[in-house]
């Protein structure tokens, strides 16, 4: 099969994939912002479409005509060598164009690349590549964001009536020792990777342990009882400041179903807190908080990997902090043109993190995958696992 | 036909005109908000039957079952003694309950009352008529709020494809001498007002004039291109911080259709400017300015309501600002219980506006009508008419 | 005595006073800004220099020479007619001039004007006159503004060893009844006023009566005790916000100085309340809540000056708030000219108190006087009298 | 000499170059705060004497007795474990206690100090190490925020009459192979150095090249020609948001002396900007912008340190950006106690600067120092140097 057939069957997959996630999505659903962070379900669609539309179909396939002119500047996320774009917060102001419409234009994106998509060459094939994991990227975040809304609502809807499944108990947790010296990191092969997974290149590390599993919400319970939302010393003082400031005192979707228990809220509505699942919906100043209080640190993400080669460690239940801040790797050069705004451009603020969670995409997580955000957010499926220095 | 009788017809007058404005409204399109001022379509339909729902129905109604038991939380909109409530910043986040199902918490609503009316004694028959005005007012900020939410999207959708009609000229403008001495204003008589409108009292007008009609858009121009909204001299303090900091310059709405001409974006879509119409969407920081630089002053809400009565003047396409604090009458007492609320805890900061608008409910218009909004606000349709002393 | 040598006399008098008031500050005392709202009181000393070297001797005295080129910009307060200015907020960063060099700005400005107002015109002996007003104004301010820093002062010093002096028990509190029908208000005679103060005319006063002194201490200890301020039905709705989001417990210098008793600060430092001392540094909002927590209101402004016109009342120990918005008088116009910003454009969002307070300078409180400051403001001697309907 | 003696010696040193540095200001000058990240210059002598009383003196000398009770809470900085403090953006307040009561504190500390080391033991005195160290770093920071502050006074005064002194021309910029491969890196030795320099460990260099001097400001000139400042795409999306909220268009003190010509303000006042000066005032985005801009990147600490130890690089008249986000070397644990938050707990955010400036303290430069600030911070003596990967 020749690489733009099955690339073209991988589109239909994962375009395919976007839509299911909102077939249980009102109009309304689909449309509101509870956050800056966020965005609206809608946009998402919409945006994923603009990047084929923009980057392959109007300059790439000839006689594309626009499904619409206005969209760039409404779906344009941030390539500001795109032009202007509407104002991120006003995302949820967007009532028109309707879900409806948004997906016809997906169809009619969807329609004019699999015309186009046969008389690729090469270059554009990757870039089609990009855009599906570009695509898969945001089914998470739409994931999320949903999440998000629906938790600011005091009706408590839940996304999906299926409860996660959770029937075996975690491993006991235990240390394992992880290599030192030289080691490559970084993404190896052909298969698609984002540019800031590269280049592949030498780590050193240094004695330490990594756990064999990431931190669970029984665990987490333990660090609540003994204080660690009220004791200055656990904390970066960054993450005490966004403590006080927030009056943070547990995990963003955990809540009081009664005076005595913990429930939390998730895709399946509001649920008793499973004590054996891991953690998550936790800042990196938690989590950094959680590994100082328990004596440990967390991993650095070269650590983190090198175990992940050599397959000391499970994952890919919560996205996992490192200690790690999102920088460039030796020798890393953004892509051209305005694909090259897709990761350089954030590697100031944020850290890494690794692994993937139960709301990423099938086929999206992978040992070099650099995920980034700012250390304040929580509203991924973010958790952690401890490291020490040996 | 019996009061009650009088007023279910009126109930149902009233209640049903609330659907028909949302006719052309999606789900999503009722869900949004644009500011912390506006509020969603939606909210409207739902808030406005909480207020027969709670001050009639739970109270007085027996054997009444409450719709949804957090309805109450999610559409008080500010009434202390009714106890917690959802955050006015947040109401647009209510993806849930949909339009739809609000429209049945509306028939809910209305068939109980239907059913209980009959038997309520005179001084809830007052509070169903009060609810009635209340809901005729929320009518209005529905199209306002609307209005504001369309235009804040680029691809300026229209509420309704009527355009405005617009056949006469306005009259040219004429300085009307005002009455001079010892006048009664304030509400007479049995009919319906709301409890800041009395008690009737003297008031003492000084000699003045008023205009025969409200300043038109052509009016407004000519204050623009002599450079108004540029020049302190016209301007109060509060008001000029007001224009820097928002960088003011034209009337909400407007927006420059090509580099030449002004274009007024409407509930019936973006149209050319019309200099013939009556400017609207002016904040009293503007009113004031404008009154300033014509060499004149805003009427005192006292002088509008006597020459109103007198029939010395004609109105209703425009609120028109007035320059009197909105503050109690002499003898002035709340209602007494919850609806006591409803308009004597918002007597600081606020300007009345007299008259009535194209968007304002039919039946909706007296002299005596005292509507309050703050200096700065200008998304209802506000306008001004001049007065100077003699 | 020619007009010009009375007013050289009173000129040297009002300077003087300016400079007494601040020989127990340090430079360092003398430049520091609490607020955005205050000023150091260095600024205050070079600001009313500023008034009479400005309109007086820049513009009317033959080779004046500006005592520093750069002091127009850095003293001009609102005066938009005089061009650019330092920002406000930025006002206790100027560390230099010193306290020394202004108060060498004051010798040199006074030694022009002493020489220069032999040959001053009418009008420009109007103008001298007002400036002096203004420079009381000034001095004023000048005792709340350092009253505001002193207090946000660990160690709370006190501005003056003095206590104040409280020797007789406050009139048992009576109602007195007003006038009723039409009285002349406002400013009368040849002596100096401000220009809002007129012009003179009728006012229509109905039926009240006049408490016969402010409310006390002693007083406003029962309405904290009876949970006034944390009960939201005798607060105006912008006041209950305010209360709240600033988390208002007392008036602004009450603190506790042990678990049971209160104390409050003031110039002379933190002394045990006077439960017999009225009230004072209280918002319009508090004042307005306690009046209605009293089932009592404001006094209207035309009720409290034709009281005090007829010696109905005694005043003078705080500002009082009245329930009257600061607007204009009919058929007021402000003054011409720069100096024509002084009043006129402040009138919207403030309310009118009446009376002065012990730390008004001598001379400056009449009848007639119209202070004014928006609802939220008390760091001034702010105080109430009740009244009421009858 | 016995270590306590030495360390009594360099006590009185480095005691006595801080008041050598307020000779010429005033005590309002040494009062005034221009911002949050600021403190003034009398609390930084107050602070750094605390420092001494709480952790040696209080602790530790028999029968010693605060200088003021209330100065613990005014002079703490950022110790939680310390109890409560003076709010940091209200320091600016203290006109008392005045420069002459902080400079008498200092002698009495002075006196303990002398009188109590003769005692201490060795862990002691390393205590009295690491407070002259830490009032080294006050000492730079006192003349930044000095400059800081006369930089907001339009009056634009001269911190000193010095010119800084510049009469050869730096060197032409070459670039200069690094060394590759595992070298060591961190403090090394019985020497002073802070918590966070530490361990020294082995650091894996890539193929790379170090410029071998700093930027200047005639090349930063040629930068803001080229349109840099309005360029998104040189730009981190923080540093480009920050630069467009901020309307950022040159280094901090840069001025224009006349339409064509730049100024930069500095401690000797406003003078010609000097184009063969290194450019300072930068932040990390401004750094990071011009390096992607020439086609380069800023070194890592790693990079630098190395260079340093080998004596590639000459540094010291400015702090040189790296590329390194401050983080944790493997194997840290932060001190012991209270001092213990010294350095690790600002691990998150800040980037790392090496080197040193003119306006750091004789002795307090070292290639194994990390300087951290947030990378939009530049009121300090901030600029880079260039890397690239080879």
């Amino acid at each position: 099969m020749p690489r733009y057939a099955a690339l073209l069957e991988q589109f239909h997959i994962v375009r395919g994939h976007s839509c299911a996630l909102v077939q249980n999505l009102s109009d309304a659903d689909a449309t509101a912002q509870s956050m800056d962070d966020a965005s609206p379900a809608k946009w998402h669609l919409a945006h994923t479409s603009w990047f084929f539309e923009t980057f392959l179909l109007r300059d790439h396939a000839s006689d594309y005509r626009l499904f619409d002119p206005t969209y760039p500047y409404l779906f344009n996320s941030y390539y500001e060598a795109e032009g202007e774009r509407h104002a991120r917060p006003e995302r949820g102001l967007l009532t028109r164009p309707s879900l409806q419409d948004v997906l016809q234009y997906r169809t009619h994106v969807d329609a004019a690349m699999t015309e186009a998509m046969d008389g690729f060459p090469e270059h554009l094939l990757d870039l089609v590549e990009l855009g599906l994991h570009h695509e898969q990227q945001h089914q998470e975040l739409l994931l999320t964001d949903i999440l998000h809304l629906f938790s600011r609502n005091p009706l408590k809807p839940a996304y999906s009536a299926l409860a996660p499944v959770r029937s075996v108990e975690p491993r006991p947790m235990q240390w394992v020792e992880g290599n030192v010296g030289i080691h490559r990191i970084g993404h190896e092969g052909a298969d698609f990777c984002f540019d800031c997974e590269g280049p592949r290149h030498d780590a050193l590390l240094h004695p330490h342990a990594l756990a064999n599993r990431p931190v669970t919400n029984g665990e987490w319970l333990a660090f609540i009882e003994d204080g660690g939302y009220r004791d200055a010393r656990h904390w970066l003082s960054d993450g005490w400041a966004w403590v006080q400031n927030q009056a943070i005192e547990a995990p963003l979707y955990w809540n009081h179903a009664s005076d005595l228990d913990w429930a939390e809220f998730g895709l399946a509505g509001n649920r008793t807190l499973d004590p054996l699942a891991p953690v998550k919906h936790i800042s990196l100043y938690e989590a950094d908080a959680y590994a100082t209080w328990a004596g440990a640190r967390l991993p650095t993400e070269a650590e983190w990997e090198v175990a992940a080669n050599d397959g000391l460690t499970d994952s890919g239940e919560v996205w996992e902090w490192t200690g790690s801040a999102y920088r460039p790797y030796p020798g890393f050069k953004p892509a051209a043109g305005a694909v090259g705004e897709y990761n350089g451009k954030f590697m100031s603020g944020q850290f890494v993190l690794k692994g993937g969670s139960t709301a990423t995409s099938p086929g999206h997580i992978r040992p070099s995958y650099r995920n980034f955000f700012y250390p304040h957010q929580r509203w991924q499926f973010t958790g952690l696992r401890l490291a020490k220095d040996l």
